[in-house]
């Protein structure tokens, strides 16, 4: 039987595209759904009754909450092609520590240099973002990804935000190329794979919803 | 060769107990090293440079940080018996996403009735933690473990609080057995096994800690 799978997602947002990533890697057919979180769909409430939030990844009718929940799952359960997360059990524990790394550190940063006004708070926020972008520079080393010689789900984790990349750089007025060359040329590499270019929105238009976010705040 | 394990934890903390339980679970001989988070070892620092956080487990000289990813670092180790990850892959992200309600919910609910004052503050902390267990209760069951007929990682990763009910009963003044009597029975259930038992703390010596920490702050 082939295998259903519907993506309830947000196309703006870090989380959703890594799973998006995942199943481009594994060669899957799916049917994503955009979600609005001011009125979210009562499928999406009934599939993560207790943090009623994407991404959900129903396959098969059942469903599967959080994004590296998520990418951990579709590896498992497609394990014919790309794995994603490496055979070593302390490699495993390597990518799994980082991607909350990830989730515990930069997206909070993001949040506050997102509506962070000019000045000392906007100054803090980027130079903690950055503190932490160096952290997985020197991580990263002189591999071509994080997974080593091949992409995988530290790597997933991490490039749902290289199309933040720009906004980050225009609102904390800095430049990614000359804080974190190695983690720009990283981003490239990863961005000539087919699954993550076509998961990842435009830098442009996440850059103006920060704009528009600003806005509202009156920031 | 047999393996090195050293463990550096603290023995009255959520975490490091449940990295204590797994290698029970497993039959595995450790040595157990307390930090002292206002004075931490060089060996900590130069085990966990990143987060500088109890637990770090070190397998023969390589450190492995975060207790749930240490938890599925034994289990994928040390395979032969008691397995503590279902073998189904969507059971699996089941107790993924569990572990992950319980460190995102449980814990920092738990550090605000800790340090509450009296009144408006306590009840609201106290509400919210009641509603946090009574999701898990709801979870729970007719099963007589998270994990469903064996006691398993979801289990683990929250029994470490069970010896802090008595300071949330104390603290908050509510009945664990009159508010959510299966996860009472639930934590009976586990304590009866040794590897348990021997885990957590005294519930009495946690409560006292609680007093103390209150007392510093003033409230």
């Amino acid at each position: 039987m082939a295998s259903e799978l519907i993506l309830l997602e947000m196309k703006v947002s870090p989380f959703a595209p890594r799973v998006k990533i995942a199943l481009r890697e594994k060669g899957l057919e799916f049917e994503a759904r955009e979600e609005d979180l001011l009125n979210k769909s009562s499928l999406l409430l009934e599939m993560n009754p207790v943090r009623k939030q994407i991404p959900v990844l129903i396959h098969n009718g059942k469903p599967i909450c959080d994004s590296f929940t998520i990418v951990q799952y579709i590896d498992e359960v497609w394990n014919h092609k790309s794995p994603l997360l490496p055979s070593d059990p302390f490699e495993r524990a390597r990518a799994r520590f980082w991607a909350d790394y990830i989730d515990k550190k930069i997206y909070p940063i993001a949040k506050k240099l997102w509506i962070a006004p000019e000045g000392e708070s906007m100054e803090a926020a980027k130079k903690e973002l950055l503190e932490s972008f160096k952290t997985l520079e020197t991580e990263l080393g002189e591999q071509p990804y994080f997974g080593g010689k091949s992409f995988g789900a530290f790597d997933i984790s991490l490039i749902t935000y290289h199309c933040y990349f720009h906004a980050f750089e225009r609102l904390g007025n800095f430049s990614m190329v000359k804080e974190c060359p190695k983690l720009v040329e990283w981003g490239e590499r990863c961005m000539e794979k087919e699954s993550v270019s076509k998961s990842l929105c435009d830098p442009i238009a996440i850059y103006e919803e920060a704009l528009e976010t600003r806005r509202i705040l009156g920031v």
